[in-house]
């Protein structure tokens, strides 16, 4: 069974691979709206990691409603869980993709879907949805990290990602200027992954 | 690093195990009250897995509780979850155990811990639990249970397990009979599992 899994280049979707890898065939799926090359980004990630990877080009329309939502709400929860429901509507849209599984984990409040949307994608678009990590608390996550995997972590605003954030980050810089960035968005301790520490 | 897997026999708790195999040294720990001897069910299943399996004896007053529970609700819900909870919290209590998983699936409703329910036995015991299905729909756990698995399905009276429902019943019927039971219990189809099909 093939799964395409979202993939940020982040620890969370760079964990979730590597739990499917013994039992999937892994393919990794970088979604951008050609405002910041973080296809490249996580392309050389997904290298390191010996993952097969593609960039999926999400419509400009969605990253528009998104920096209306960040706006109008003050905050990017609504905005970035907008993003995600929609990137993986798109990506169930391919006829080739019958599995889609991402990093969520547990204690995560964005980006998620709630159960209804999850079963509203997997009803209207034939495929199925999960989450290797949703069942996992920080300490499990970060002890498999620790274990499988060479990462470096620093504030969101500095750190190299591929995040649906990082391109919303940018077209609010160039419209609102850097001020507003630091108004919205909270400083977060993101994750950049190297490569893997060793092979289960 | 070890983890404990709750283990009754059925393929949730089966799957689990495998799922974490690669990167895990994985125990199986079935619960028993030394009503019936769900302990030698379970670890024949166990041995067929090829993974190293134990008995965990939980207190009889446990089962009583869980027993009056059910004769008060009239259904078996808050009994089997009373009974998970004290599971949980029996194994987290020995030193040696710091990572406890069980088979709780995406869209389970019993045996289910509340999150409030996991972080306080995480906090208060020192212990991490962990659900490695709990982001995985039905078809999913299907698809793996059917590359990895030979089962065996039938109604739940009849389907040997070794999972916290069948010591209750088992109480149910000396206590209050046969007809109780069928009262009690509404019939739904377990799983017993026999081997694996295939090694990842």
């Amino acid at each position: 069974m093939k799964v395409s899994v979202l993939f940020s280049g982040g620890k969370d979707s760079s964990l979730s691979a590597l739990l499917l890898e013994p039992f999937f065939e892994v393919e990794l799926v970088t979604c951008n709206f050609g405002l910041l090359p973080t296809g490249e980004i996580a392309a050389k990630t997904a290298e390191e990691l010996h993952f097969p990877h593609r960039v999926l080009s999400l419509d400009r329309e969605i990253l528009e409603k998104a920096y209306e939502l960040v706006l109008n709400e003050g905050f990017p929860r609504g905005a970035i869980n907008y993003i995600h429901g929609r990137a993986v509507e798109t990506l169930a849209l391919d006829p080739a993709v019958k599995l889609i599984a991402d990093g969520t984990r547990r204690d995560d409040r964005v980006p998620m879907l709630s159960i209804s949307q999850v079963r509203s994608i997997e009803d209207r678009l034939g495929v199925q949805y999960f989450c290797p990590l949703k069942g996992c608390g920080k300490k499990i996550v970060d002890s498999l990290v620790g274990a499988y995997l060479n990462i470096e972590q620093g504030p969101s605003e500095s750190t190299q990602k591929a995040d649906y954030e990082t391109e919303l980050r940018e077209l609010i810089r160039q419209r609102q200027g850097e001020a507003a960035i630091k108004e919205l968005f909270p400083v977060h301790f993101q994750s950049h992954v190297f490569s893997r520490k060793k092979f289960p």
